[in-house]
């Protein structure tokens, strides 16, 4: 069953999404290769750009795309401008800015010590004080992206070693990031002292291997070793010895655990968690915080399917695919002007009214962000002759934005954002609507709930509760307080 | 939940494939945007190249391109160029002959009596034939198309009228058609007279519309009238006269079989059935002829989601997502030559582990064709862990080839072409291997069991009972015999 | 000296253009490649489209495609789709009708007696009136070409030999045409009763070539045999056999002499003459007829040239380089506001001021068109400071439209059209102006002088005598005389 | 006439090769068109890449592309992209390196002062040991050019203003540059102490224009002002205050001569004189000093031409083309195998047989580099009949390689670099051979003759004097001679 998210350009589908993923090997053979696959099985965090960076013992070499890792990596043309024993790749949400390749990672730069290049899921959130503050000393800054101050901040570190250079530079940073560098030396891989973004750790015959998510160590046919740590640092060198790391020291770990509601895929385990059983649990507990009266059960397609099977099996009300999802999205498509109403969501998910017709309707979806699309869904349903139709949703409210590494539209775009539950069911007019608690959410993932004095995950987005200092957000907030304009109070 | 079949370039996917859609409109603005929605919602049936014609009163246009319709007709420029209140297209599954657009539909001609063009789903069984005589009088080809027979056809009839023509044309012509045809006058639409590949009629505001599928009526806006019947030709005006004629006389309609076991979408109603429902019942009819002792019910993603759904709510096991698809699938990748076996496999589906280890799995597939797929998937699920692997079809064996519009591989590579049940089951090394009977598939769709002396549907490829003389096949076979190669039995 | 003539998108470059040039070649290795090659030569004869035809003893083979040889036939991998040892390729100056690559030539069917492909010099003045007759009896037309005629007049005749049911073909036909022709059994070339265009005949080692121009000889390495006569039909086998046949009977010849004057380039020999020489012996007749005090001969350049040359030898006035071209020529440039007049010219041509500054300016240009650019460059001589600037024309006043494949303005944007001679010379702002006389023409050809009752070439541009009827034409003003709108008056 | 040089891909055209043409403009409307216009004029400076970088008053703007200016900047879209009254831009003879466009100029960088952009002409001669010391100060470098080197130069120079900054940076630099530069604060232009490289001055409307050569002027209309001096520095402000500075105090003058012998076009103003008058000298000189008998007079064309005039006005031989050169230049054809010797040259020079047949000739070239062309027109006029071919090159012999911008070949692979004049003579095998000598030259360009001790012009590539110290090729030479390899002993 397809449980990922496909690209959908032009006509949104009202999601937050993941802004990278990233994959990394050293020690094989046909390393641009196993990366190429990798960034393949990560496609669904990024899909607008593809980069991958490969070093051969003696140069780098790279290749950036616009487009899908398929598109741009599976010849043979393409990889063999990719040489070599180790490689890293990206895969990039958007290409914010305009400036077309010139932020598509891995970004690189000739250092004094040699090649160095990074790849970097997460955003760090000082990154224009950071830059304010190298431009003034002579750094010259090729990209708008956050990540490229982490390079100048290692070139101009007066550490003697790269290891020492680079704990220098990301001490100065502060937001969230997982790591995959490359030097002439070898491959290291970090995660913020939080472990707010996600990083795993595998093996491939001889070769070390990371990636965002175990998928892609399944795809590559690598084995899964570990998760690589909040705040750890790992080295890996050519001749195969590993070392590990704590720059940081001890910190309270606070990853992400919107990667269990959306964006892993459910064939992947994260935070040594199954992600499957952690969205069919959270429909389970759905079905307790809010049972209903239905005939069936229908998923939101693809992304409500595991949360419907768990709500499903605990109500014993059967499942059924009442909405079906064309494989074909893309580009929206000009609209004939007699066309009925919502074809441009039909376009994509269509009732299946042989099924629907005259039934009460359990709609199930993972999250809901600007409400837009629920709306259309459940008018869909109407149209199709639901005699009911209630709405569940297999996450807590989502009222504030990420600023982490995640797409969200402002806070005022958010139905969360602007309106009470009342409001918000009256809006997607569904006959009922609830939403599965922040407790329920982490018992779904096996914890006895939230704990509120040190939140055992990052839940921004549910409960503006952020876990680091927001100071670019901060510095923006206080110049646009002295042109007097109203500030949106986020944080 | 996607249960449209994507693109595999490729990999293959070891199905069978029809060869087209084609949708048309007559008597509403917008006519080409109508057309490339209606036949994105038909992508399903062919995704090699797409074209489009339009008539705006005084002159036709004609847009053809490989790929996708949304990466070829979605914009606004892409449309201006196809103005007019008439429209009709056409998807493709292959691009046979390396004719590049020569052969993409609809094709078009001037006549004396003026334009003629024409969208094609099926397959003239003597097309080579009439290509010969046609030639010899001095007809001259532009595609290897055996659509464009059918023109000549017309282009050099004596008969007056150009319905008068066409209908002389299609006497000549035997074996699989849904046809639509625009000339300055309005728009045709007919079924051979055994209607072996479908074609519905709706109406859109005062347009009237016809396509391949229902489901391409839901998406543009339109009403589903009903569909047309097998040997009826209706002509449209632009006034918007309906004309209804039964040229061919009465024959026994045989409609193709497989579009309710795979062809048509779930949400499509194919012969007055929903198939979504279809394919529940033949879940169901599996679950009952074929029982197992097992922990999960799994489909194999996308197309054995509807009959999984039927055979655990008659088996009691509960339904799991086993397998996760990517949305991603494309062009092969290189492998690296490390990886482990079956990568490729893997890179499409992906075996949920957390949920698959140590359980008794029953798999549902729609269909067997070569059975490389299907061994794939069994080694996934064992190399997950699984503890039993029982594989159960939705169709029973695939053993003859289709003549009338259908990609099928020859006899000889077709598993059930070459292997009874028990070699099957030992080719794909599951634990057991059940097929639903011919008589359950009739069950299934509404019938008492199959009428053997006078099949209600055409169901050749199981049972090669082929409706129609095979001309082309028998000359081929005749010629083959001369040069004494052993020939294929198939007919 | 580079005395070809580029192609000048966009901003016109106010020439008679020749629109096409044909190649082909019989028994030799690389057939492909040797066709390249000549057209490249014959590029100044058409520069918007090209195509190439080759036969592998088995099967035919077609590339085609817009824009220049070099950019699409240079390359092995290109040449490695047309295999074989016979090939024929085709230049094209303009690819009318926005039908894309349909009207790119050659030409290719499948005939009843096997594959046809043709390439086409000329125009076929009854093309309108054969192809109502030929739709008529059932023919579908692929292109709206002149050249399709033909193709079909073959296919349809019923006489039994290729060679006669060509010949059968070309009687019905009426015009000017140098046809190149392949079947599976060889080649064959043929002028039409006079000669209008022009087609030459070479050896290549052991295969034998035919070219529009001597120099696509030279540049492939091939030796200049003859001239294919006027009225010739010449067969090639395989054998290297070649047959000529004089189907049409005696006819006075009548080639083209705007070959002489631009159409061909200066090194190449057209009727058995040199073209430079009969340029530079313009010029001298120009000098003789029409001398000026002047300090300066400077030619319009580049293909004023040789008939500078010519005139500064006879009168004795020094040659020099008044005008620089640009080798950049192109597409039309935006022009800044701000920019003086003229900038769009001086982008091509700039005057070259310290040689031209306070002079006496004998400007020779080989005809006026239009007469935009000359006016422009007589402007570009005044502001560069020229104190005199006397035009001379080294061909007579062009007053009438070419109905044999060249590409002419209607009647009423031909300066000499619709002025006089002092009024074109007002219009130019020369201090003089002048024309070669039609009889110092002639003589410049080595001929004594214009026969008026039998005229030794096809003058009809200067004359408006033509050597045809002209079907076509007098049907569109028969047609546009009952429409009552007044009718240019041109035959 | 065409006089300025063809892009000649593939076969290479033996000439040496300016590597780059500039141009600036500020306080106009449609900065970027003129700038494109002005580009074009000097396409023959650089034919690989082109960028131009505008200013709208409160942002840069930058395209960069392959290929020609008309190729891509001569659309409205391309020039909307480019907004603003300040713009410059630049034309590259080579891409070298394979960095794809990031060494396409003008470079760009945000600097702590704003935006500045630098478009230069030119080499730097100790680039390698500047960049590596800024390297190890932690400067990140974004392209292997050389003019990335004055960015970070500037970008880390600790003197407060602009000027003072790139004054600063300009000190440390040696070697040969025409630079412009934007800045937020207007536009600057230099040239290097010994004004190697040229850069002209002009006023069109109200706005202040720079360029390589004057043509550019002429061709967006401008009005010549005068020279950027030698070792001048030339600021204008948007209010169009111009301020001139000295800031390297007294050098004497060295420009390049071969901006007279080939560079420049013919009807450009170099260092005060006539670029069209110099060649006719110079060819005028080679009459009197090398004087033959002959019966024409033909150029190498095109850049052969002007002398050519001049030779045979000065010696009273004829002119004649004795050579045609094709407009359609490019790529290199696949030979056939059977076609005869040079047709490659063929394809571009062929010779005028009824012209040449049984003649002698004097052919003239403006220079000899590698000598392979000479050699192939040689034998061209031979095999076209020519009785004698006497060779006169309107140069000294090219022994020397060129650091100061110019594509030159290692002196192993300049013919005079290895051979003396009767080797030479002997290699292209023409019956005599003779070369203007370096007084003669200087007395073409007005000079009493070559001042031995303190030269007037930049001769380097005849004397093997360079001007500068050249310290990356010093520190080259001692590193290879550590490997024990032989040095070339150019400098």
């Amino acid at each position: 069953m397809t449980l990922t998210h496909p690209l959908d350009h032009g006509d949104g589908d009202d999601k937050l999404h993941e802004e990278c993923g990233v994959f990394g090997i050293i020690g094989g053979p046909d390393a641009s290769a196993a990366t190429a696959l990798g960034l393949h099985a990560l496609q669904h965090r990024g899909q607008e750009a593809v980069g991958i960076t490969s070093w051969d013992g003696s140069e780098f070499f790279t290749r950036r795309a616009l487009g899908h890792v398929a598109e741009n990596f599976s010849t043979a043309e393409s990889l063999a401008e990719l040489p070599g024993h180790m490689a890293a790749g990206h895969v990039r949400y958007s290409t914010t800015g305009g400036a077309g390749l010139r932020n598509v990672q891995p970004l690189y730069a000739d250092l004094a010590s040699g090649g160095f290049a990074v790849a970097h899921n997460g955003n760090i959130s000082n990154a224009m004080q950071l830059r304010q503050e190298l431009v003034q000393k002579g750094s010259i800054f090729q990209s708008t992206s956050d990540t490229e101050v982490i390079i100048h901040l290692v070139a101009t570190s007066r550490y003697p070693t790269m290891l020492d250079k680079l704990v220098d530079a990301l001490r100065m940073v502060e937001g969230a990031y997982a790591l995959i560098v490359m030097t002439p030396r070898g491959m290291a891989a970090c995660r913020d002292p939080m472990g707010i973004r996600p990083l795993v750790m595998g093996k491939l015959g001889d070769a070390t291997v990371f990636a965002s998510e175990t998928v892609a160590l399944d795809v590559v046919g690598a084995e899964f070793t570990r998760q690589v740590e909040p705040g750890e640092f790992i080295e890996v060198d050519f001749d195969g010895t590993i070392r590990s790391h704590r720059p940081f020291g001890d910190v309270q770990a606070r990853p992400c655990i919107f990667e269990h509601v959306y964006f892993s895929r459910p064939d992947s385990v994260f935070n040594k968690r199954s992600v499957y059983d952690s969205r069919k649990n959270i429909g389970m507990e759905l079905a307790r915080e809010a049972p209903c009266e239905a005939d069936l059960v229908v998923p939101v397609p693809d992304s409500g399917v595991p949360a419907a099977i768990g709500f499903a099996q605990e109500s014993g009300i059967p499942f059924e695919l009442g909405i079906i999802r064309s494989h074909y999205v893309g580009r929206t498509f000009i609209q004939p002007s007699d066309a009925s109403r919502h074809a441009g969501v039909k376009r994509k998910h269509n009732a299946n009214r042989a099924i629907v017709e005259g039934k009460r309707i359990v709609l199930i979806d993972d999250s809901i962000v600007r409400g837009t699309t629920s709306m259309k869904i459940v008018q869909i349903m109407r149209d199709a002759g639901a005699a009911e139709v209630h709405f569940r949703v297999a996450s807590p409210p989502t009222g504030h934005g990420c600023y982490y590494g995640v797409d969200t539209p402002e806070r005022s775009k958010l139905l969360a954002g602007r309106m009470d539950l009342e409001a918000m069911r009256e809006f997607i007019k569904a006959d009922s609507l609830a939403f599965v608690s922040i407790d329920g959410l982490y018992r779904a993932v096996g914890l006895p709930g939230r704990d509120k004095a040190c939140p055992q995950y990052c839940d921004a987005c549910f409960t503006g509760e952020y876990p680091t200092p927001l100071t670019d957000l901060a510095d923006r907030k206080a110049k646009d307080a002295q042109l007097t304009f109203p500030v949106n109070e986020d944080a």
